[in-house]
């Protein structure tokens, strides 16, 4: 066996066997087998794809290549949630104290921001205090004593996928659905959860831009998921305008306090981000066994806001991470970016569409996100929309605010934000927000 | 301008322009576009092909990545013969000194062997003294005084092609036709040639085991060379059983000698060689302005040989590179392997078919090749083969005698040789063995 036997095998379109995958990617992650050859592999993956049995002999050489963590010692069915990330996308941070609240433990390992679309921890870090670097101790510490825990990945979980996704990423081979399945579900799998509720976006903000590719990638993880013996179940949702009302760090804290206060939610412009959350809340509480049914785990998740019990464990899980609770109590508070300007609409109409991508895009040059690992991200930074699809605005309106201490961005960032938002004469026809459901028997359209 | 970049545009099936894979090339030949980059890249060219403009960019960069020799100082049209690499394919040694002998200088830059075709260096160096690494200066010194010279390649020669070849060669990116054909045509034009004639195998025992793939592979080059100002023709050969008679350095040189001098040829089992020799050396004179027509330069190859004048020049080559002629005057004085094994038919017949691949394979364990780069010839090792495709065969009859120094190998040789040829019971229909004609007009079955 060497490694230009199985390039070819792979590039001839044949499925490799269990030994020989094994034999492969150890020796990457050993070092014996080089990134050039690692990379013409990924790249003939990339033309050619894996069969199901290679996909999950991937994900479990990943899954073993580290530790994988042991919750036994924490009571109940522990589930978490992956999303494979959107505009605006704070439903993690809204979740897992829902789902926490409700009993359910919530074991979460979560990634950065990079390009587009922000990363949970960058959103956490932006409370002062909080921390996302835990020890493995401190880790099973915290969700035992609150039944939920938020960090990001550690050297010890999974050092395969770092290394293999670090290559991907320089050799745009990151676009195939069995490696980014295998990327998404190794990592998932060592966090020591039970079972998985996935949210698969799709549309012009997301990392996967057609319905189709974004089926397939969900029907991947779920067969992964399931053949791991861990239940798992996916939706299809929608992200052609951002989810919520803001995108930035420290603006999507915000948010996500001000709805699990109940202050903000169904019917107003965070209303799409609630009705995500809720679903997701919902499945995550049935695969936990505290409901029968999604809809009856949407129950206790709508319930958990109105009691304050949701909100409650956030200011606990913020303490258990170290993070400044009278932040949360007092949002006020927290520093004012340098500069405020409002993105003003020129012709009346409604909002046809807005352009997440772009939002996503343009809320990094006002420093809410990195454009290479290295860049310092401010929390303040970011968009408050004002309008989402579907309003009606006169000539004048505002569309938008933005935030940013840097002034030399602010003329061109408005000019950017006023051409995504695309207004029109008539209403927009409505689009249903959840499109599809993934469960190992296979896929159902949403109510 | 990023690597990741143009490796997606290529993964994509879109068209470099010609400043991206100059930037893209040129980065990798200085070292700052990584191995991994570039295997990506090779594998994406792989399964997308490159255009026409893009397979003439890269042959130009590669072409340049080194020195292009200057052989003005030389008067006449100088014109190269290459193969793409054939089982027993001794037609250099025999057709250089033939055109040299003509009137047109044959400047050959060639290779080693590796796999199962052998390398016409390997053979020559079978010749003792015999020298193929000459200086530039040598290169240029005997072509102008004898009409021909046969050297390897050396580190001033396409050092671009060099690195990127070994990188094809350990990632499973060697047989995509635009890398193969621009790998071979940058180092042909760096020779200091006016005009070039390909033989390009095809079949079991050839790189290319199908006709349209040895078509295509021919189409290319041709279209490489016009692009270049090059006169450049090219032939599709049969490659399904061995040419001529021997498989092994020095008794190909012996194959060569007893060629050049008449006393085998046209009529016994070196006649297939010497129908390809005299067609393409017809070729090369004719491109070389000594003939008006391939059959014109046909008559005048035969003619060289029955005048004594190709061998007298064979004689000139070898002594003008240090090899010692009185070895080629006398065969017989050579050192013989220390074993000798008969392969015998059992059932009666007809040889339907000889497996050259298989063939090749066999004389590697012999000592005949390398397996590895590393890997030291013996010169005296091989296979003369007694019977070839359409003899009818008693049993008993010798097919084939195997020389060796290895006592081990001689058993499962013999199995090996014996399953390669394909007795039967019904004479085979005679197959052509010059299939097509490519010239810049188009392709043309030939005869």
């Amino acid at each position: 066996m060497t490694p230009v036997e199985l390039i070819k095998k792979k590039r001839e379109g044949a499925t490799l066997s269990e030994g020989e995958l094994r034999w492969f990617i150890t020796g990457y992650v050993a070092g014996t087998i080089p990134d050039y050859q690692m990379s013409a592999f990924l790249m003939a993956c990339f033309f050619k794809g894996m069969s199901e049995v290679e996909t999950l002999t991937l994900t479990n050489l990943m899954l073993h290549s580290g530790i994988v963590i042991d919750l036994s010692e924490t009571p109940g069915t522990k589930v978490d949630k992956h999303s494979t990330g959107g505009v605006g996308d704070k439903v993690s941070l809204i979740l897992a104290p829902i789902v926490a609240a409700c009993g359910v433990p919530v074991p979460m390992i979560s990634g950065r921001g990079l390009g587009h679309t922000g990363g949970t921890l960058d959103k956490l870090e932006s409370i002062p205090g909080f921390r996302t670097s835990l020890s493995l101790a401190e880790y099973k510490a915290v969700i035992r004593k609150v039944g939920a825990v938020l960090i990001g990945q550690t050297y010890e979980i999974v050092p395969a996928d770092k290394k293999m996704y670090a290559l991907r990423d320089v050799t745009a081979t990151v676009e195939c659905i069995p490696l980014i399945a295998s990327s998404i579900m190794s990592k998932k799998m060592a966090e020591g959860i039970d079972a998985l509720v996935l949210d698969v976006k799709t549309g012009r903000g997301a990392f996967m831009q057609s319905y189709e590719r974004s089926l397939e990638l969900a029907e991947t993880m779920v067969r992964i998921g399931t053949g791991f013996g861990k239940e798992t179940v996916a939706f299809i949702t929608d992200m052609n305008q951002p989810l919520g009302t803001t995108i930035g760090n420290w603006l999507e804290v915000v948010e996500t306090v001000e709805c699990l206060k109940g202050i903000r939610g169904i019917g107003d412009g965070s209303g799409d981000l609630m009705e995500v959350t809720h679903v997701l809340s919902g499945a995550m509480l049935m695969l936990g066994k505290k409901a029968k049914t999604i809809a009856e785990g949407m129950a206790l998740s709508r319930a958990s806001i109105q009691d304050g019990t949701a909100y409650n464990k956030m200011l606990e899980i913020t303490e258990a991470q170290g993070g400044d609770t009278s932040a949360l109590e007092n949002l006020e508070r927290y520093p004012l970016s340098k500069y405020t300007m409002e993105v003003k609409t020129i012709e009346p109409g409604f909002v046809g569409e807005i352009d997440s991508l772009e939002l996503g895009l343009t809320s990094i040059t006002l420093g809410a996100g990195r454009e290479r690992i290295e860049d310092i991200i401010d929390p303040k930074a970011g968009i408050v929309l004002s309008k989402k699809v579907g309003d009606s605005v006169e000539g004048g309106d505002t569309l938008a605010v933005l935030q940013t201490d840097r002034e030399a961005i602010l003329e061109p960032a408005r000019e950017r934000i006023r051409n995504a938002y695309r207004i029109q004469s008539s209403p927009p026809r409505t689009r249903p927000l959840i499109l599809s459901y993934v469960e190992k028997g296979g896929v159902k359209t949403w109510m």
